[in-house]
């Protein structure tokens, strides 16, 4: 099965840098020989044919022919003919002697990252967000945090001399803000569940990874956004599972659009509110063939809800987890509607799995620190948080619609600039292909923070466009930022 | 290679309780058959004779016949007159058709969890410390915690509307602290590196976990203390890391115990100051070999320096980092210093690895809060950390010495007291083996959480007596609970 080659995570891994000095092909054998050294690629698999390969990942074919070639000739690969290209049983290290070994207390050789880290390094992930650049995306109005509201409650709790706290109680000192929590997400989302289903850590990231670990084995198969967030890639890759991209459309994630007998899935991560980076919600029909999937195929979906507490517009949408709780895990965190600097995310664990969460979470000590969870309980009981989102509720539907209208009235009709009702950025896309990464460069210069769409899709089929944030930018500055994103593309063409 | 087979990490996974409704040969058949459904256990390999499997676990030999029958009568295994046994290449569920789907929209199937969550749960890790419980190690005076000066700090961090510590510049904001780190530990600990080599994060288990991706593939050697932390052992199994206890005697951890030609390992985890639990320190000619061999055979050291901040008594003894950074990583955490509540923990990685691990940190979103980070920088700008240490340092001599007065005043001669220079605990053995388990379960009727040494030990060679905390009991009450242990292992015997 050449989708079983492709699915194998070690195609994830592969990432080309255009425009670098280092030609395409060198990059990509030299990317194919660290995964064959690692295994990852064992001995005596079969290669995918270059076609298929170069189609993959929409380089030409000559560059793979190239990149096959210089693995035969280094003895790496082995082709047969009729039957295709393999990796060979023996390599030529294998007959070399151990390396000398260095002066007992001395220290020649140079510190070597893993084969694995190596390769993350050379993985596109996008650079971290410029928050002080114009329009960067996720990023709420961090000057509208409630500091002072903060100042006095973290001055209380620690006058209050609270030694629970402080200490190492971990499992017990966190249950305030778990029940403030599971409060918030009946009101908020439809969500109903027991406090104690509710597991405090510090990022939808770990999320992730104790939801792997909980529910799947090494090994298993993953299903992503495509287009969708780019590190969660890396992640869950470097936690062991093999990850494949399943196409998003305007009604969401598309299930049906997985051959599941070809490549048999256990996990589907999913934004059904509010995709990213899309805006789209997933329509009744998706979400029911969803959690049928889920049903049929012993399989489960973690919701990352992350982009929908914060709408101004339209009916509340609710999430999957409020429909059919059994064979979802939802997830989500206090980084928008607070600030991502508190660094509190959670997760509600299905009933019978949450010992073996606890134990995930205790394992990897995912705890958040036990003050700061008290001050975010206090927040919330004391009605500080409903009202806090009240007033930012207004604030982010004058930026959302100022972003709107500037973008429309400078693009012309080049790009499909949609209605947005929730969260904190606006993706724009344009019907044809055009280089994004250029137009996001040069807006560097400009100090805006612009990542290009096509960044985040994960197949041969690229889109075009780019996610833009309003969320921490005032009314003035984005009518300025929408006329220079506008110039920039018309500038680069 | 039997070695091989016995450090398979599926060895680690195995806990049988004794005392258990449960037979023991019954709990080993379970725990091997998940093993083996698992592909842990592959198909096709050898198992261990039944008496290395029963020395190994400290069982009876014939336990293990009888679970290896029962496994052979199920159809997981087969025995081959003078080869040995082998785990069969077919097994019986291989033959069933698939399970019958349930109807789309329900869900008749119970959650079940990975069974790499499954062989963790059975697992003996330790119970959570219950804090409030007299001599439960670990734990700092939580009352002596400068409460005030942290309610002050607070209100003026939040008052200053710090934009900047509450969006998410994670690898900025975080630099101020690194810089007192780095700072802290040249004055206190002899270790020089760039703030920029100080990663900061939420616990040391985390320091582990990058350190493994970063440095280790899939599949690798890592040696651990024996005796030593016992979670530390589930967090690298699930990390995919091979796991191998050496043993540690009062000159520390002894690399010349590991057999490194028969079993090449990666990576050692130690802690050269002051052990867990022995409290022992590594001698110089121990501390060159094991820099010897990272040197030789490409290794490295992850140095966990958790428990020797606090030192009241004889000369400072540097860690090994001190002497030769090359080739170790330094981790360490605020749990000791200051309180566990607020996770904080750091690492000092190699200079020419610091790219890497923060990639790491990235993909794994390990990363404190930045408010709490700025808080404490500044408690340590201002001088307060110094004084708070001071003051620590007597009221911890003032604990350990009644501790250990009182232990050697009601223990007469059956147990070894240590003199305790350092630390939060005092570790008691006795020569002769006892039931220390029974002991410690007896304790807590008395509202004590005293761990049995025999907990920590890995190998077959169990070393009994009791791991007790003074950290956080005062004075008074350390005499009375001195009295209490006394008493609990007199009446059972």
């Amino acid at each position: 099965m050449p989708m079983e080659v492709f699915n194998y995570p070690a195609w994830n891994l592969i990432a080309l840098e255009r425009g670098s000095a280092i030609p395409l092909y060198q990059q990509l054998f030299a990317q194919l020989r660290g995964l064959i050294a690692d295994g990852r690629i064992p001995r005596g698999a079969r290669l995918p044919p270059s076609r298929m390969l170069s189609d993959e990942l929409a380089i030409s074919r000559n560059t793979v022919v190239l990149a096959y070639e210089k693995l035969a000739t280094e003895g790496y690969l082995q082709k047969r003919l009729g039957a295709g290209t393999f990796v060979e049983q023996v390599f030529p290290e294998d007959h070399l002697p151990r390396p000398p070994v260095a002066m007992p207390g001395g220290d020649e050789r140079p510190a070597r990252p893993s084969i694995h880290a190596e390769a993350l390094l050379a993985l596109d992930v996008p650079p971290e967000r410029i928050e002080r650049f114009g329009l960067s995306p996720g990023i709420p109005a961090l000057n509208e945090f409630p500091y002072e509201v903060f100042a006095r409650l973290a001055g209380q709790h620690w006058r209050a001399h609270a030694a629970s706290h402080t200490g190492y109680d971990y499992a017990r000192a966190t249950l305030p803000l778990s029940r403030q929590i599971a409060a918030y997400l009946e009101e908020t989302r439809g969500i109903v569940c027991r406090p104690e289903q509710v597991i405090i850590f510090s990022s939808t990231v770990q999320a992730a990874a104790m939801t792997a670990h909980v529910l799947l084995n090494q090994g298993d198969r993953v299903l992503l956004e495509d287009p969708g967030h780019v590190t969660q890639l890396a992640t869950l890759t470097a936690c062991g599972l093999r990850v494949e991209p399943v196409p998003v459309d305007d009604d969401g994630f598309d299930i049906a659009a997985h051959d599941h007998a070809a490549s048999p899935a256990r996990l589907a991560i999913v934004s059904a509110v509010e995709q990213f980076p899309f805006g789209c919600t997933m329509s009744a029909a998706r979400r029911q063939a969803l959690l049928d999937w889920a049903a049929a195929e012993d399989g489960w979906v973690l919701e990352d809800d992350f982009n929908s507490e914060i709408r101004w517009s339209g009916a509340p949408v609710p999430p999957l987890h409020a429909g059919n709780s059994g064979r979802v895990v939802y997830t989500s965190s206090f980084n928008r509607v607070l600030a991502p600097g508190l660094r509190l995310a959670y997760l509600v664990a299905p009933q019978e799995l949450i010992e073996a969460f606890k134990l995930a979470q205790r394992i990897f000590s995912f705890y958040a620190p036990l003050p700061d969870q008290a001050l975010v309980a206090e927040f919330m009981r004391s009605g500080h948080l409903a009202s806090h989102l009240r007033r930012m509720r207004a604030i982010y539907r004058e930026r959302a619609g100022t972003l709107a209208d500037g973008l429309r009235s400078h693009l012309g009709g080049d790009f499909i600039v949609p209605d947005v009702k929730a969260g904190l950025h606006l993706t724009i896309r344009s019907p044809r292909p055009f280089d994004d990464r250029a137009v996001s460069k040069r807006l560097l210069d400009h100090e805006m923070d612009c990542p290009p769409l096509s960044r985040y899709c994960r197949s041969a089929l690229k889109r075009h466009g780019f996610v833009l944030g309003f969320g921490n930018n005032p009314v003035k500055r984005i009518r300025r930022y929408a006329e220079i994103l506008a110039r920039t593309i018309e500038e680069l063409g």
